[in-house]
């Protein structure tokens, strides 16, 4: 019989997301010979209705390269505490994730599959105890999704990162200069931690590891010393230093996301104060998490894509795709919701100790 | 009778600064049998002595791909009003270009090659008065010299800001926001208006159109109306509101050089106020002067140093290299010290705005 | 009055020919209120009467950083000597410019912009004689147009082009090797030229530099013998020994193009009979012409595109846009068909002479 | 006390191998407190005593960016089968372990890591048994090394396939044509398989599955026949039809290694019989081991460079690297020896058929 599935991407975009699409809709419709509609919006487009997207081959011919997300992101949050702004400025928190499961039933869908990071996760693994029929795609350029090895958008990210490592490298070393560049990673290091090692960086602030700013001085001292007379400081949005807070958090428009940092630039200031160099600070935002995705991602976001659907085949709902070594397996949806950290004693914050490079 | 020469780059870095001096070099042994040294730090190793850099063969070997400038660029200024600072904390303002003069004799030099922007090209100007043999080669990422149709160091720029659009797009499109990109140019908006037409923004700011934000809001209003829900707004650092004054300027540690802007923070503030969309900021920075030239800058970067050493056979002190069309001309030094802007009435901005592209 | 406006790409593709269909679209409607439409394959679009694309805003929107063209290349030819197949497999040399001019009139045009290269520009200049509204847009990556500085298309392939010699040139010094790379160019040789010189090649063979070999490998021995042991030469698809003809061309299936090259082999072969060292040949090929236009091909497609479409405005039929210095400038077409060709005894030659570049 | 440690590296290069240079001697040099030297030209520098090159901290800075090795690859074979050609022509085939194994005392290594592939494995496997103090690190572009995920350089060879079938989409789509492009792999299709997927190439011919060609021109034909009028066809080098055989060795100058190809030229012609369509073929050649690594391969270059240091201070004898899931794991070496395919019935292949690939 011939099934009918959906797609939805929650929270954020990330590279690749166009990638898992097209594999999705190709893999459904050649080797099953099913249909594939797309959810626009996340799970905005289920409890609000929004129409959906035909997913035909001829739809989806030119996704494979292209960033963002043609089914959109501009979620306004979980269906189960919405935020839903009266007209007279007050605000309630409902619960209309009974209005997403009427939605998944008209629009006669025998599977959805899901692509989205923890909260994504989170909330499809409580409409599968509901009864909705859900398999899990991963997504999250931040890497920091338990479970699997890596996701897609994180190769891209760290390519944009280690890029502009590349860049400020040649600036700081013709001025003399402390260049500190500004990543993302509000709650794990692996955007920093990756392109710090990658890109030459001299210290690496990363959320898990709470930075003693001197440190990173001494060591900028040190390089001073030693004859070389640049310095390139990479810090994660999520860094603080020891007893202090992150900085990262203002209140996004709808609560639903936090604005970009300023760690990087309290990060420059207090460097300003311990070494003689002008320093010289970046925030590369939002570039990090556009742009076509790289060979690798958009491989990766392939093949979950297409696991996906064999998992819709399978019924294996309340699962999600992973990547562990070379292998794609099944995970429950739950064991994701806990984030996935650099180890502040793992061997690869060692190796990176072991070439010289300090973490505050 | 084998000459010496000397080549000398003042002010900041700019990608295709060490393919200049890999040209000089090149040029000045295999084409002419002299002998070529690098002057460190600007005007820097002049008055203050540094020890030079023999340019050899095998020296300059590797350098046409390579950012920033191995000669250093950390320089402190102007050798007319050089800024000293005593021990007791005052501060006095010198005037050493004598010793400049004098070193340059000291070190035999038959010749120098001084690659610069308006500051250094004015400065070498006065020396040239005073009797030095100097030759100019136009360096400024900005686009912003006269009589020269481009210097190196702007097409990558322009490349670096144009990639940072097309990533900002994706992201922008799928999360239906205003992005807001803040660029390089504190007197003249060139890197502003050609990345912003390659990279299809909506708005570019520039300092030689005083903006008002309204119409910026309005564009934004009308695009979302039309159904396309997201914007890209491009700013170069010394735009500034209608009456209102530049931002960019905060002074720097040794009077030398300002700090990047906020303008662009400013502009995504104003934004935030007028149009129902969320505003997301990049500040772009100095990732738009570092990295490995472009072919194109490489190639103008070989032209302008081999130009520079034929205008030291040919003695012709004083004299700047620059492009006009396809053609190697040289110019008087001191008619480069006026700035080239945008003109707002040309027809690079009609072309824009005819395009539908607004300038505030 | 409203007027409707054609557009039309001849020849072979080129990165930034969609941005030329932006332009012209954006313009038309928004600074004139014209209509556009868009005419498929070339010229075959009007003899046979191919179905016309409407080129709205919507329509137009994403085209800026997309290579290749949306209106097609694939046309069969010159409509004054069109080579017909009948079925008996006898050919015929049919002339069908009045079909052509038939179908303009038919479509309502009152202007038609041309976007092509010399034999285009040719075709549209007899149309012209015979009453046709026609302005031409110049279009070619070889940058072998007469009157205008450059071309877009040409900076992309000479970004592709550098990118291959300095990925070549580290495996070539790791492996002692010598590498030949064959690039675009069967009439002029700007592009091996101009990323020659950017890539840091050691010979580079033009079609307007009969070359002997003897003079290469005499190169290569003397590099081996200051202790550098690899070499880098670029050839152009056209280069030819001393005496020698061009071999790139080999009938392609419909008569309408050569096939590429051969002469990087053939290069290869005899620099491997005399150097002591493995030589190694890439043919580059199609991947020149593809991809996404670089920042700065963008914009010059979109002032030509622009400027196109004010020629129609002022009824300048016959004529061409051109680039020269910073300024769009109108050509007659005829002026145009006549090749650009590298001066042997030009500037850009003697400099990368100067440089200790040889030609052969 | 301080140890002495060696590092060379084997057969052809790989981008990364700076990498892995520089991390062995900032982890030697910073961790352990030890000296580190490089030998030359792979085993060649050990029988034939080239002189080494001290890896100091200053040495190795600026390796981490940089393709190539320093080290050099230009080396003549297997030590335990080396061909001497002497003066009079004739070819002798000597075992030189001996002065291999007599040169690493000489040198006073305590330990010697090499980076290398399966026949570098192999005879420093053999070297083990003779009592050399070896730990391996595992080098291929091709991926296709038993007991590792993945190796450095596979993801800069993927970055640059792909990119170039970006390149042949565009032109391919413009013109109607159907795109050949030739890649590495002689022994395993791990590049064309994942670039092919990455790229969007409608069909994939690897090694591991002989091919039929009328699938691929049946393929081509239905997307005709479904609207798409280009194709894209991704061929390894050591490919071959059902019942053909491999062509792409050509004895190499000195013995040592085969030339590129061939293939990708037959299945062009093949297709040029089958289809009605113009046909291009590109080789793709050296640019896919040159180049700047990905950010990734830098990581993954380092960590390896790491865990050998690592090895060789316990003393890990005859163990290399490698890399399992995230892990950094020993394994023998000998283990490697036996080379890594692509499953024909793995998920992999079958991912790919599910989208609709065919590999012939």
């Amino acid at each position: 019989m011939t099934k009918r599935i959906g797609i939805l991407t929650g929270g954020g975009d990330a590279p690749g997301l166009n990638a898992v699409i097209r594999a999705v809709a190709l893999t459904a419709i050649r080797r099953y010979g099913w249909e594939v509609v797309g959810i626009r919006e996340g799970f905005d487009g289920l409890y609000a209705g929004l129409p959906t997207i035909p997913l035909t081959e001829e739809r989806v011919r030119d996704l494979l390269a292209r960033g963002g997300t043609i089914l959109g992101a501009a979620n306004r949050g979980n269906p189960f505490a919405l935020r839903v702004e009266h007209d007279d400025g007050s605000i309630e928190v409902a619960d209309v994730s009974h209005e997403a499961l009427t939605r998944i039933e008209a629009l006669g869908l025998d599977g959805l599959i899901v692509a989205g990071g923890d909260g994504t996760m989170s909330i499809a693994h409580k409409l599968v105890l509901m009864g909705a029929k859900i398999v899990g795609v991963p997504k999250t350029i931040d890497n920091d999704l338990n479970e699997t090895d890596v996701t897609f958008g994180f190769d891209t990210a760290i390519r944009t990162a280690t890029e502009a490592l590349d860049k400020l490298q040649t600036t700081a070393e013709s001025h003399h200069r402390v260049m500190v560049l500004e990543v993302m990673g509000r709650h794990a290091g692996w955007i920093a931690l990756t392109s710090g090692v990658s890109g030459g960086a001299d210290a690496i602030l990363i959320p898990e590891i709470p930075f003693d700013i001197e440190v990173v001085c001494q060591k900028i001292r040190d390089l001073q010393a030693s004859g070389r007379h640049y310095s390139l400081v990479v810090v994660a949005e999520g860094a603080a230093p020891v007893g202090g807070e992150q900085l990262y958090y203002i209140e996004g428009k709808n609560g639903s996301e936090g604005r970009l940092g300023g760690i990087g630039h309290q990060v420059g200031n207090m460097l300003s104060q311990c070494v003689d160099a002008e320093v010289r600070v970046t925030v590369l935002g939002h570039v990090q998490r556009g742009g076509q995705p790289t060979a690798r991602d958009r491989w990766l976001a392939s093949r979950f894509g297409a696991a996906g659907v064999h998992y819709v085949a399978q019924e294996k709902w309340g699962y999600m795709v992973a990547l562990q070594g070379t292998q794609m397996v099944s995970v429950p949806m739950d064991t994701v919701i806990n984030l996935k950290f650099v180890d502040p004693k793992g061997d690869m914050v060692q190796m990176a100790l072991d070439m010289g490079i300090v973490f505050g």
